[in-house]
């Protein structure tokens, strides 16, 4: 690691407090939410995770230029979105997942009722401060049309269908998995880096050279994950591990193969970078963000 | 039955007509959208129903003057909600009911996973449909920030919550009981003509005159709801009949018996018609509808 990474490193260590502790003020008591619900929203949002998504969306924000505390708000929504999908994901009639992040899940702690619940009031919250939050109004409303397409049916939900319903299936192709994972977790990434270049009022340039890193940056991160699967620990990614091949899932690399994905992973890392170059200078923190999620253990 | 009602249901049915087609346009295949999980939301978005909060919005609007066709999409939006909130409510960790609108419930049909996302895909479809075609947008943020406020951890949801922590526990007073109400069911009506008000951009005196309206037929609607799960018939209200006392619920006619409880819906709709006096002819539908919700049989 060079001196400038460290730097970088420290700097988005720095910015992952600030969005943590707006999370946590965001998650105070309110007249009106019961506390249980609370409790458990709390619960899974403020469990740690590396905030990839929030650091995207202040990032973008930096680079275009724009100030990165009039992104808090949007950074937090994302998250919000990002957490409900992770609770709803794991209830016993989906994935069935016992431990996140090295905790157990909503659903165990809380019961399946207070985590569906739970998981409904973060992705509405999301909407309510971007909504509020997020200024002038017009920009609010292009943010939360964003946010939408991309959390929807055509976007993260229709990717958790998908890859429900492919499961135990053998897929045709590459572009099938791909398919999947262009809206399963891809669909929120590019809207991240979408939301800050808004709230920058960067120009659509800009926010399509962003988007364009997000769409890479979302494959490259999904090849990573599945590679850790099959060769990281439980103690590092705070999960099972093999679970994908148990459940019959395919992966990269189930279809390629171990080298090929990991070598597909840095080209779609290299493209997301190249679409830096108009930025300068003022992208180098996303560009090391993309490499940390190249050599990430967790 | 005047002559004068029947013209307005004639209205009110023909309002409704529109609300069902541009349903039907919103649910037409997207790409990106998996087949399976657009007739889950389909088989519940379409599935009729009073279309109560839609009707809310499109008379909020024009009884402040502005015109219908505006309202349309957030009156679609309304409904994608309360569909939303339906289905996960009538999930076996929840309610647990196989029945709703006289039709098997979601996850009887689609299972418990599809019916999970079809209500996270709807719920996030209705944000979209407001942020995209309200107009102008700063009115489409405002009424995001209403809907979200209204559906929430504060409203909805947590009126949810807080009436799965009530069951078979003794609430100490009819301010409990309405407490629950207010959020679970009274939330989403005074949003309904919150957002009519918004988009027909009437004065924040006629606006807060229509919530008003709203919040007491908000409660009279719950009342009435219960009385209708004491006397109603299956056939009418298209689910099961006694299934409050059944759970150990408690309800209006259980806590102060069914004619005090007759009494209070009353003096509720006279005060929603009351608070509309400003609006003068122009109400009529509005107090109309009141009293068809005193009135119904399912």
């Amino acid at each position: 690691m060079t001196p400038h990474t460290s730097l970088i490193d420290e700097a988005l260590q720095c910015f992952r407090q600030e969005v943590n502790a707006e999370l946590s003020r965001l998650m105070e008591p309110q007249t009106g939410i019961p506390d249980r619900l609370l409790e458990s929203m709390s619960y899974s949002l403020l469990a740690g995770g590396k905030r990839l998504r929030p650091l995207l969306v202040l990032l973008a924000c930096e680079t275009c230029g724009g100030d990165r505390a009039s992104a808090l708000p949007a950074a937090c929504a994302l998250e919000m979105i990002h957490t409900y999908s992770l609770i709803h994901d794991d209830l016993p009639s989906m994935d069935n997942d016992d431990y996140r992040r090295g905790r157990k899940t909503n659903h165990v702690v809380y019961g399946e009722a207070l985590a569906i619940l739970a998981g409904d009031a973060l992705l509405t919250q999301a909407f309510e401060v971007v909504a509020r939050d997020v200024r002038p109004p017009e920009v609010a409303a292009l943010c939360c049309l964003d946010l939408a397409r991309a959390a929807g049916a055509a976007g993260m939900v229709g990717g958790q269908v998908a890859d429900l319903e492919a499961e135990g299936k053998v897929l045709g192709s590459m572009d099938a998995l791909e398919a999947i994972h262009r809206r399963k977790t891809g669909a929120l990434l590019e809207c991240s880096l979408s939301l800050g270049a808004r709230i920058a009022e960067g120009t659509e340039e800009q926010r399509l050279a962003l988007t364009h890193y997000g769409r890479c940056l979302g494959l490259a991160f999904q090849i990573t994950d599945d590679l850790l699967d099959v060769r990281g620990t439980q103690v590092a990614t705070g999960k099972g591990v093999g679970k994908d091949a148990a459940r019959g899932k395919q992966t990269y690399p189930s279809l390629m193969g171990v080298e090929a994905s990991q070598m597909r992973a840095e080209l779609l890392v290299a493209e997301a970078v190249e679409s830096l170059s108009m930025f300068g200078e003022r992208a180098r923190p996303l560009e090391t963000l993309a490499r940390f999620v190249l050599d990430r253990d967790h």
